[in-house]
């Protein structure tokens, strides 16, 4: 079991392994290619991972064998386990509580060769049906107050097996330093002007231009005009939703349809990057709200993040979002 | 000249390169060997920087010759820069503001083979003495909101120059991540209990003596319960200080004497690993207060920050702070 330990002072929460520390020689921060050897998310390997929660199979067969097409497992070596109770308590000035929470992971194809950039259009629907399912099972869970969704690409992204894959985790605790400081920031607004600041955004981004990369029925996807990384891009619903899991069947098309043209530009612009990107959502007990809107965060790691970042959460990024849109459009797609 | 912009969701603001920015093919994210060549910070190539704003020179010289033993030079190529105003002003829905700042270079020795681990106790505290010195003077521009004194050491913490230093940047604006949500909390702690929240963090470390590296009469350096990183330790001063730039030449020596220490210890435990450190101290215009306590924060860069960290604010500890505190307790020293 972890811990859940939180700041006194800032009220930021951390996740600590009070299980199987790691000691000094145990880090690796010099990228190193990624391990080879037997893949455990190869189609034939699925008894490395743990039985899955959900899989999809064209034809009818048994659980946990092959002929899937997009399965989901719990992460081996999960940051929060499922079983337990939170048991909140205080420790002296400090307070904690269990490490309890759910690490899934969904393994997009058996096919390990392939990127999630180089998805075909259903393959791709049926990752972001996967990401809807699992979200709408998990927030039966009372203990969970927060789904993130995310996925790390490339070593110096955080990844640690090549096969392309994405990443739920279910946490106890709604993320302060993101999740309340947008939602802060975005019910000030609300109250202010009785308008999502996400919409009003989007009215401003759709009518200035300079930074939209591309767009389609439902969705849109431009460099924002504080972007704290290099080439950072968001994919944005057009018309007011809060909860990502209540995405439709038709939104599901047009958002596949954007995300994989928003890998692939990025993909061509930049030379295949490392990247992160992350779902922000809505508050797994408050999802239904006028003042916050759901979109995808896309980081290419292009730059260190250094001293002067930890040090004042100010962000120093070298290429302005109206640049970085440009060559976006630009390249082959 | 770079831009200031503010993030109308969340308040933070970020620094845009507008003047060169950064495209496609010039970033490089893998790990390279710092450049070798000719080293601008070594005697001898003083006119490869800036002119000196600060040096110490043992034999009376004159300026930007050799013969000293630290210089400070303004960044050759710097986040911000020294001229102009900031001009606030709204650009629809944004707020941005001129990139006005200072942003200069500590060269902490004039020899290139030396790490600040390996710096004499008399370097040190010239270093630190150095650091004292340009904050006051700096402190006169009223421009200037927050004085932000770090290190980036080797290349996976950000570090572009091999030989070795440290930096200072004088910004307009508070920032907001670390210094406000950190001045949040004090302040609510100062109001709810009348005491500094640091006092006490101190009071209940130096009592249970679970996470306490080192100590002499003045600092304490201990690995704080609630660490964000793998090995991450902080140095603060025993008695309360709210203010970096107030301290005491007899204050200078102990902390000197604290900061090799632990410098050395984490070279001796991890391998000499590359990391940042950082000096948390109150803004410019209120730096006499009884709810914040200055300190530093040592962070090697041992893992890497993936979505789940950007995505939620979390951060995920492999190694709690009283494992790691054994670990540099036991390092020969």
């Amino acid at each position: 079991m972890s811990e859940l330990r939180r700041d006194p002072l800032t009220g930021r929460w951390i996740i600590v392994n009070t299980d199987e520390p790691s000691l000094p020689g145990d880090f690796d921060i010099e990228a190193q290619p990624l391990k080879g050897g037997t893949c455990p998310f190869c189609p034939g390997n699925e008894a490395m991972t743990p039985p899955e929660v959900l899989a999809y199979r064209p034809a009818p067969a048994g659980s946990n064998g092959t002929g899937w097409t997009l399965r989901v497992v719990p992460n081996k070596f999960p940051a929060l386990r499922i079983e337990g109770n939170l048991d909140r308590r205080g420790l002296g000035i400090y307070d904690l509580s269990n490490g309890v929470g759910a690490h899934e992971v969904i393994i997009e194809t058996p096919d390990h060769a392939r990127t999630m950039a180089e998805l075909t259009q259903q393959e791709m629907e049926a990752v972001l049906t996967a990401f809807k399912s699992r979200s709408l099972d998990l927030r039966g869970d009372p203990r969970f107050n927060y789904l993130l969704i995310f996925k790390n690409q490339g070593i110096a992204a955080g990844a640690s097996l090549e096969h392309t894959h994405s990443q739920l985790i279910a946490l106890p605790i709604v993320p302060k330093c993101v999740m309340q400081d947008e939602m802060r920031g975005a019910t000030a607004y609300f109250e202010f002007r009785g308008r999502c600041i996400f919409c009003d955004i989007l009215h401003h981004e759709l009518e200035e231009r300079e930074r939209i990369v591309a767009e389609n029925k439902s969705f849109v996807c431009f460099t924002p005009y504080v972007s704290r990384f290099a080439f950072e891009t968001w994919i944005m619903p057009k018309t007011h939703r809060s909860d990502f899991a209540g995405i439709t069947t038709e939104e599901i098309a047009d958002f596949a349809r954007l995300l994989r043209e928003a890998l692939q530009r990025m993909k061509r612009s930049l030379d295949n990057p490392p990247y992160n990107f992350i779902i922000h959502t809505a508050p797994v007990k408050a999802h239904d709200r006028e003042d916050y809107h759901w979109h995808l965060e896309l980081i290419p790691i292009l730059t260190r993040v250094a001293g002067f970042e930890w040090g004042s959460g100010f962000y120093l990024n070298p290429t302005p979002p109206e640049v970085a849109c440009q060559h976006l459009q630009n390249a082959k797609f």
